[in-house]
């Protein structure tokens, strides 16, 4: 596939991350318009509620931009997905008939607030990624014990908090929380010393389920995909995670970037997942590529200062696709809701800079790695901005995602104190 | 306190769980009647919806009561829950001059159909029943490991999965999912061996917080209780649970009862919790009685066959509050939604025939129970039904919850096969 032209120019720069082959779904405001549903092209936001207003998408008897989310458009389903995504194509393509009509309803993302994308109904973490699994697991458990006996098998997840996922550009608070530290005799309630990021891709669920879905109706589920940075408190966590697994360590916020990369504009991107190593069990094996070619970034800026490329890498380096873990999600029944979002599980590669958390990158902290400022960072400082990206690239254009980043603010000084 | 008599007679007698001391918030419907918000009254429900359109409850300018869930209520605050709850017990007295147009508003309870009292937002499970730690922990990790270290210093929680709660009486399907034996080189995909009840309360956050909220604070949140059996997949759960936690062994379906108890009607059976083993750190202290004293049961009842008493046991045998979870539930700046949903833990006593699962009555399955009829169960067959009941006892009255129960139905033969 090549680029899709647009009479928005902006959108004709191969570089640029919103071609009319991407069409991305987000919610944005401005000074005079409230939230409500829009899409990327180029540099600019079509407003799709006036749109549907103004009788140039009209594809429901229903209106589906009434509401600032795009819940009601993912619960209609597949086929109005496509033929959503082909009416837009025709509104926004080089030489449209409806140009003289659309052009006066976009926004410049410029002057635009972005929102939320979607009402997130439960919200899924993962522990899919190999790289990140062996890493973790080699630091607390010695290489040779590092990948639990289930981790092959199955996409180890557990549930995270809806009510923390938060759009790109929410300042993200320090949180207080209960920590032990190895030598000490009794815990104490204090500010998380060891913050973290984890760099990951979210699948949105855009259709319900109430039994097992196989791999196959699993990703026809799927609406589309976000960058997600799971804030990590690592010491909240080394004090309360067993047996019962992570709590209020990943439930002060997660973020996710806010633009929905639809997987009909991630389709010519599709890979498959790294060779096996244990035989899957047939309901959770995938029958064709499931994974995705999207090369990945995140950058830490301390205060004030310039930013720098902490890590790289992609999307493929999952073991498991985001549809074997809706697949494996749903075995036992759990009812599927749309606007259910799934971390993927942080992303790591084989390298060193290719580790999607500080945990990994300072090596627990150990060996604290170098900024191109100076600096040097363990774990996040007050202050520091982390920004994720996310690109595929195909013949002269890409499928960007536009960043997911994250301002560190200092602790309360006292979390009770009411003002 | 003693009995307030009501002019609806069934309520009047000291053992009938629904007095007018009581007065407890449920969703019903009957086959003339959507479903909507009812109080429960004797063997009667009051239609709050008619209730207001009659004009018979009027507190505040937008309809309570044009919803069928109570976190409309919920979000007004404990001041309108003061105040609904005394307008109520002024139509409902003995004597009360607004009886002849409440009465052409009751509805039988046996006419009527139950749904879920509420929206569930997000639900979470904890693990603070001590006996119930201890119990499982031992049978895992021998008696000298059996608490975690963590325990005794925070309420051990997880988030659930909020669209798997269902309202008392929905057949529970056993479900299918990834398990190993012991002694199997490799996992296989079948039908859960070991399914399981787990007897708890649940209670439900009514108000929302941005930040840490206090012990005392987080006992103002709270709107209500409702019995609680968070059904397991014991073996699904040994073979996922590490790193991270149970994922899909708890996402078959929690059972709620359908009656919100309110915190005003158990006000006098507040109880403080067992006595410290480790001082806690000051956020979690409580400031005076945030437990309640309520008997609770549960039953197994064979396919056609009687039901047999299996547990007796009462939530003043937690550890920690609902108000403790809660404050914990917030340390790290989680948002809490009204309509979050939070599960105790498995409530046991110190007495074998206390024990609130199979899994600890029959010590993991070596020891199964005998039942009335003979029968024998180690974990749940198909076909029993199992129903948990609860009441707090006052002089000469009875704060009932009804009961929360569910039909074990056999697993699909192929959890893929489409009709």
């Amino acid at each position: 596939m090549t680029l899709h032209t647009s009479w928005v120019a902006s959108a004709n720069d191969p570089k640029h991350p919103f071609p009319l082959n991407n069409l991305p779904y987000g919610v944005f405001s401005t000074d005079t318009l409230d939230p409500r549903c829009g899409v990327a092209i180029g540099d600019m936001i079509l407003d799709c509620q006036r749109a549907e207003e103004a009788g140039l998408i009209s594809l429901s008897d229903e209106p589906l931009f009434d509401v600032p989310f795009w819940n009601e458009v993912m619960e209609e389903g597949p086929e109005l997905w496509a033929a959503l995504r082909e009416r837009l194509t025709q509104i926004l393509a080089e030489g449209a008939p409806d140009r003289e009509r659309a052009e006066p309803l976009l926004v410049a993302q410029a002057d635009a607030e972005m929102h939320l994308p979607f009402l997130v109904a439960e919200y899924t973490d993962f522990y899919a990624g190999k790289h990140h699994a062996v890493n973790v697991g080699t630091m607390f458990r010695g290489a040779e014990n590092a990948l639990p006996p289930n981790w092959l098998h199955i996409p180890i997840g557990y549930n995270g908090r809806a009510s923390s996922v938060v759009v790109s550009g929410t300042p993200v608070r320090r949180p207080w929380g209960q920590l032990k530290a190895p030598d000490a005799e009794v815990p104490e309630f204090a500010p998380c010393r060891r913050f973290d990021l984890e760099l990951e891709m979210g699948a949105i669920v855009g259709q319900p389920s109430e039994g097992p879905v196989t791999v196959d109706e699993a990703d026809e589920m799927i609406f589309g995909y976000v960058l997600l940075n799971d804030w990590s408190a690592r010491d909240i966590q080394a004090w309360e995670y067993q047996p019962l697994g992570p709590f209020q360590a990943k439930a002060t916020a997660t973020s996710i970037s806010p633009w929905i990369v639809t997987k009909a504009a991630l389709a010519p991107f599709r890979c498959d997942t790294p060779p096996r190593e244990k035989e899957l069990l047939p309901h959770l094996k995938d029958t064709g590529p499931m994974l995705y070619d999207i090369d990945l970034a995140v950058t830490l800026a301390p205060a004030g200062k310039k930013a720098t490329e902490i890590a790289r890498t992609n999307y493929n380096e999952m073991y498991f696709s985001a549809a074997q873990q809706l697949a494996h999600h749903s075995t036992s029944g759990c009812p599927m809701t749309p606007g259910d979002l799934l971390g993927s599980g942080t992303i790591s590669g084989a390298e060193k800079h290719q580790r999607g958390s500080l945990l990994e990158l300072s090596w627990g902290g150990k060996e604290p790695i170098t900024l191109d400022t100076g600096d040097e960072r363990a774990f996040l400082l007050d202050g520091d901005t982390l920004t994720l990206t996310g690109a595929a690239h195909g013949e002269g254009y890409t499928i960007g995602f536009g960043t997911c980043s994250g301002t560190i603010l200092e602790a309360l000084a006292d979390p009770y104190a009411r003002s």
